[in-house]
């Protein structure tokens, strides 16, 4: 127990794994079940089966395990790509709409924007997390621009960013929510954006 | 001292009053100086002069203090009125904008998040203030119906939340601050879908 590897570097499979995967998904539940505000190590020990004393040792605290939950959890984010703007706008609408609607999800995307609020280094983290799955699913907008729907000049971070603020706006700020109703009003208005050339930056001075 | 008044019935500048605006005016500046993470009662003892037995009393914790500064903040958003719906979308966001650029408010409202995730009841009372608020400016749409610019039947608090949505996504998800390019974005797309039919809700049976 000297020699202890860091995280990953371990056989996939093996007990350094398996003890992590063991810790985040009882993460996960203690997430779900009583929220942020209960989230203790202890009980994290108690549900994984994983001694505390292992867990401080090798995540820390509370904040060290929803790190790396944020790392497990980016890259979920699944691509559509249905060959129409609109309609890969929609399911991307729905696929987050489907995450947010579980009691652990939206506990966990509350959890780490606490941990952000509490933590410089945890916000770091949590901006690099979402930029990053904001990246991979811009693709919708090259896809789009290669069909001749969208100005090559668009930002296509901006359009994903847009279509994704109202369902933490409705979570973090109404405190509610994703509905069927916010799917289409997300999904179309960040389509009538992107048509209206909204995300296409002004020319810039040499 | 036994005979403590409730909030906001003792007379208008009086010592509870007073008071009251010393311990939130403190507790702003400790938000923008130091966090959320670093806010306690004494602290706010120690900036606002007020002893912290008195604010323990009053606020019982600093999650009271959160709450009573929320009250003190909501209605203080302007609702422009330039006869026009797009200038005045823009000018909305223009003040979002500005209330977010300073650190103070970007602390507070990330407190509130904050508070509103460790307690219901708080959650509760941060939903209830965002939508007041929401409520407060939806008349820049009525203003727009009245004036022909938008269909009688439009969902004038979608609007508001498709403007303001980008704003709390930047804060407190992207961890970056509002710039003019956001104001500009978070405007248009508001414009372009409300304009494009997106915030008229389906016709529902009979």
């Amino acid at each position: 127990m000297t020699e202890r590897p860091p995280h990953g570097t371990a056989r996939p499979g093996g007990r350094t794994a398996r003890t992590r995967e063991a810790v985040l998904a009882a993460a996960l539940e203690e997430l779900g079940v009583h929220g942020y505000a209960a989230l203790t190590v202890d009980r994290i020990a108690q549900r994984s089966g994983v001694h505390a004393a292992t867990i401080r040792r090798r995540w820390r605290s509370v904040q060290g395990v929803i790190i790396d939950l944020l790392a497990q959890h980016s890259g979920s984010l699944p691509t559509p790509d249905t060959g129409d703007l609109r309609q890969d706008l929609h399911e991307l609408a729905r696929a987050i709409a489907d995450y947010h609607a579980s009691p652990r999800s939206r506990n966990f995307i509350e959890a780490t924007i606490v941990a952000a609020a509490h933590n410089p280094q945890v916000s770091d983290i949590v901006r690099d997390a979402f930029t990053a799955r904001t990246e991979q699913v811009t693709c919708i907008v090259t896809r789009a621009v290669a069909r001749g729907e969208l100005s090559p000049d668009v930002d296509a971070r901006e359009v994903i960013a847009a279509l994704s603020a109202p369902f933490y706006y409705r979570l973090l700020v109404l405190r509610g929510t994703a509905d069927d109703r916010l799917v289409h009003t997300s999904a179309e208005a960040a389509y009538h954006a992107a048509r209206g050339g909204v995300f296409v930056p002004p020319p810039s001075g040499p």
